[in-house]
């Protein structure tokens, strides 16, 4: 066994020789638990978020309506294939191995504009793994509008240089093609190809299981909250699938309620001399409009540190300090821009180059004494209390179900906006959703469903905050109310602050707390009155009941005394009972 | 209001032009809470860390007693200057830019050994956040060991592409410096100055505030965990702190017990015509012996992966695949390694370089099959029972303490090792440490006080994990255990693997959550032997003290009927209680 150091003390000189560079690719390769790839389980799910994120992304912003397929396919005990297949746009040639397999590069982190992916990362990442743990490259299948045939490449990272390396490039006759599935998985109609369109399929070290923190689960929380999107997802699994005591790999898009899981009905057959289990299931788009496409904005100049006002400064293309603050900045008109310059004791026509560290700091402190409108929100797409309900009645068998979409607000200069829907559902009904279970929450950011590190997240934390006993339910101190509740919370914004790169937690600005708060506490109020009235009616039912069981003793006293006939009798029961359901409201 | 894109669908070719390379500076620019960044309390903080982190690794790997200042002073309402300065072995001139001005540079990164430091992110991001927020450049002095004199020199981040920018360059005559301050905070003694050192000066927007996250407990746990250093920290507030209903900035390096914290007595004098307040405290070193400097290790097989063995066989010097095996792995021996080519059907004398991807598959298949020892642990270098016992007596009066070292192990091929350390002080000696709260977890990786993300931490989980009824605590459903408690947990590795850059919380590996449990549940056993024992005491206390409320009628009654003097029933008395006292341990 070599030691590389006999553990002798360093000088300062011996330190110096042994700093050097670290790509981001051996970062993020040594510190895979930041981007979701610390488990088999959770990288099967963070390969399929990413590749579906980047696809409903690459689809909107070409307003085409998405349809995707997701298949995951056990190759090997512990090894998957995974392939994500999209109608959208297509990638030109020349960009796919960058996009597929070098850390930190994309189209949207540097616009101020709402999208699923933001850090260009995620989808490299995912290959990333699969070539760490298999060996394998990452192959992609690309076509875009009227080109006469498809790219097919096999790219992998040179992870020392965070590069691409490409091990196979050539042009296919490829079309992306959708197969349909019925209620039982089966096949149901032809398959439709689409003009144009990617497939990415990465092979990797992977578990499946169902449950809360499945890809069984994220899709279907996607469909929710995508409803213009078709998703075909089909599993194809060699063995059962670790379930503890529940069965095999069937899907269903609509489980009636939360918890209860239908019995598996897999088909089973022979591939390639492995019982194999399939099972497939479409969620058919429920809306045939596109969201809204969000336009990108502006920074806005109180969400702008000192130090990025220099650097904004110091890179503008206008020739006066008026004339940048009015130009690459939202809400400064150019009075606004005027007022800011004399205020900072600066001429506006000062060339904003040449601006020095004490003036920029005065300009700073301009910028924050000036009133100016809040950042414009066309950049958001949220959702829609309509569009919420419906999801949370697609899901949910409840008694009760309300929305909230609050007014757009500002965290650190960025836009956002928080959806909050809630349903209540009769504990009998739900089996499993217990009255004295903690709520179930459901957390969204940029239609994206966030399905691990539930406790590190400020949605949960904001549930947690608000004083639920004042609205009906019960609640532990520091802990999520009890109850056969659903929170749906959603946050819409040009910058989600997650609280890491695998994208599962959002960050505690105090800003999206407070919103949290305020949407969460509107829907408490809601359901505070629905189940006050139902708490009234169920008193006065019972009441009733109560009264009811002496109606016929009343009766057989009143013919006793005043000698009637059972004709008589009955008819003084009928009557007694109208009037007390006349009357039961008032009881 | 210019608007940067209208809304229109793109196309792939619209979309190609907009992507581009994000430099890694830029990232965390926009992500700063993940680097610890998110509010101005916490950004102190992080700073703080960073850097004393870097110098205690700088001092330990040149085999210093490490003597470390940390200033605080508040130069405008929300703006801090910290200072770091040590007498570490300095860092030469060429290597500063880089260290200060650049992500992702340094070297514990790629090498395999306990240290502090891993990233080569923190003290980068510290400057760039000063820099983001106050325009500031980040200030060094260094000078190292027979140097004529010491440099200076002013850095910044171009955050586009992570490189350095240098603002000055100049040499002085600077040597490091410490003041020691008695219980009082005032001077104790002539400064002494070092020989080399370096000093590190951020500004930066920032909040000071006392209490459980603040600088104050992570200099004084600093100091418990790091027996061989002495810490002298100061702090200059121009007005008081926001610490609800508590006073000003007076530090006290003891405080007896966890929460109460001393009256403070600040000195008080004019500095610019700011009413300042002045506060300081030197830990001094409680053992002369520096901690072992630990090994560097190489990876050992069973952790790496077969796309990290594909790697390391492309790139290893030597010439066949037995002797990269035997040469570039820890505990693999020549016979092992000829072993391994056999059991993979491979020629052992076959070239690396030349191994088809079939055959590394075959390759890790026989390693994973081969059996090895575990790997070597020189590379550690724990706290130790005795020390963590040391540490804890001095934070807290209690009556009972243990502390664990367990044996090191593995994840993921990286060896650690975990240390618990458990104190239990009876309630009404530790007023606010009530019987009633949830017990308090002190966090430690590498010998770093962990602060922040409590929640989302392994360690404590690993605590909620234990059943802690069993051990005669009472202990809430999924939660902390209540009583007057406090728990130290200490993760010694070759990588942490931290669940975000900013090194706050432990990600829960199973092999990690498994030693967590194991080392807790042995110090609540003995606990719970303790409490017993003590249990046993109390009732027997209680059942005499009973018994001794009828001795004097007793007493009383015996007089009457053998008709005794007073001085006989005193007698009777006393031997009455004699008596007991001899058997009150059988009651």
């Amino acid at each position: 066994m070599a030691k590389r150091n006999g553990g002798a003390p360093a000088t300062a000189e011996s330190m110096a020789s042994k700093q050097r560079e670290i790509a981001v690719s051996e970062f993020f390769l040594k510190n895979r638990h930041l981007l979701g790839f610390d488990s088999p389980r959770r990288a099967l799910l963070t390969a399929v978020k990413e590749a579906v994120d980047n696809s409903l992304d690459a689809c909107e912003e070409a307003g085409v309506l998405p349809e995707i397929a997701v298949e995951l396919e056990q190759i090997a005990e512990t090894r998957f294939r995974v392939t994500v297949t999209d109608n959208g746009p297509g990638i030109v040639r020349n960009q796919i191995p960058k996009i597929f397999a070098k850390l930190l590069y994309g189209s949207k982190f540097h616009r101020l504009r709402m999208s699923r992916g933001q850090q260009g990362i995620g989808i490299s990442a995912a290959g990333m793994y699969g070539q760490l743990t298999t060996g394998s490259a990452t192959r992609i299948l690309s076509r875009i509008k009227h080109a006469k045939c498809a790219h097919a490449l096999a790219v992998q990272i040179d992870t020392r240089q965070n590069k691409p390396a490409i091990l196979s490039d050539t042009e296919q006759d490829w079309f992306p093609t959708f197969q349909p599935v019925n209620a039982e998985g089966q096949p149901d109609g032809e398959p439709q190809p689409s003009k144009h369109g990617t497939s990415v399929s990465i092979e990797m070290e992977a578990a499946y299981q169902r449950g809360k923190q499945s890809v069984d689960e994220f899709v279907k929380q996607c469909a929710i909250v995508n409803p213009h999107l078709t998703l075909h997802y089909s599993l194809k699994l060699q063995s059962k699938p670790e379930t503890g005591n529940r069965g095999g790999g069937n899907l269903k898009p609509e489980t009636g309620n939360l918890k209860a899981e239908a019995e598996p009905k897999p088909s089973e057959f022979q591939v390639s001399g492995l019982k194999s289990q399939v099972s497939a299931v479409t969620y058919h788009r429920a809306v045939k409009a596109m969201p809204k496409i969000p336009d990108e904005i502006l920074p806005h100049p109180h969400g702008v540190e000192l130090g990025m006002l220099m650097q904004m400064l110091k890179d503008t293309e206008s020739r006066t300090v008026r004339s940048a603050l009015a130009g690459d900045f939202s809400r400064v008109s150019a009075q606004a821009a005027l007022d800011i310059c004399t205020r900072a004791g600066i001429e506006p026509k000062t060339n904003p180059t040449r601006i020095a560290h004490h003036e920029s700091e005065a300009l700073y402190k301009a910028i924050q004494e000036t009133k100016l409108m809040r950042p414009p929100t066309d950049c958001l797409s949220p959702i829609g209390e309509a569009q919420i309900l419906a999801g949370l009645q697609k899901e949910l068998k409840a008694d009760f179900f309300t929305a909230v979409t609050r007014e757009p607000a500002v965290y650190r200069g960025n836009p956002f906006q928080i959806e909050i829907g809630l349903a209540y559902a009769r504990p009998q009904e739900n089996e499993g959703l217990g009255s004295e279970e903690p709520v179930r929450v459901m957390r969204f950011a940029n239609r994206v469903p966030l399905l691990y590190q539930p406790g590190a997240c400020a949605m949960t934390k904001g549930v947690i905050g608000v004083n639920w006993k004042s609205y009906g339910l019960s609640q532990p101190k520091d802990a999520l109310p009890l109850g056969p509740v659903v929170i749906l919370v959603h946050m819409a914004s040009v910058w989600v602050p997650f609280t890491s790169e695998s994208k599962d937690a959002i960050a505690g600005y105090g800003e999206i707390i407070d919103e949290l708060t305020l949407g969460l506490q509107e829907c408490g109020r809601r359901l505070s009155v629905f189940l006050h009235k139902r708490h009234r009616e169920l008193e006065a039912a019972r009441k009733r009941s109560y009264i009811e069981l002496y109606i016929p003793h009343l009766a057989l006293g009143l013919k006793d005394i005043l000698k009637l006939n059972n004709k008589e009798e009955d008819k003084i029961v009928g009557n007694l009972k109208k009037m007390l359901e006349k009357t039961h409201l008032d009881l």
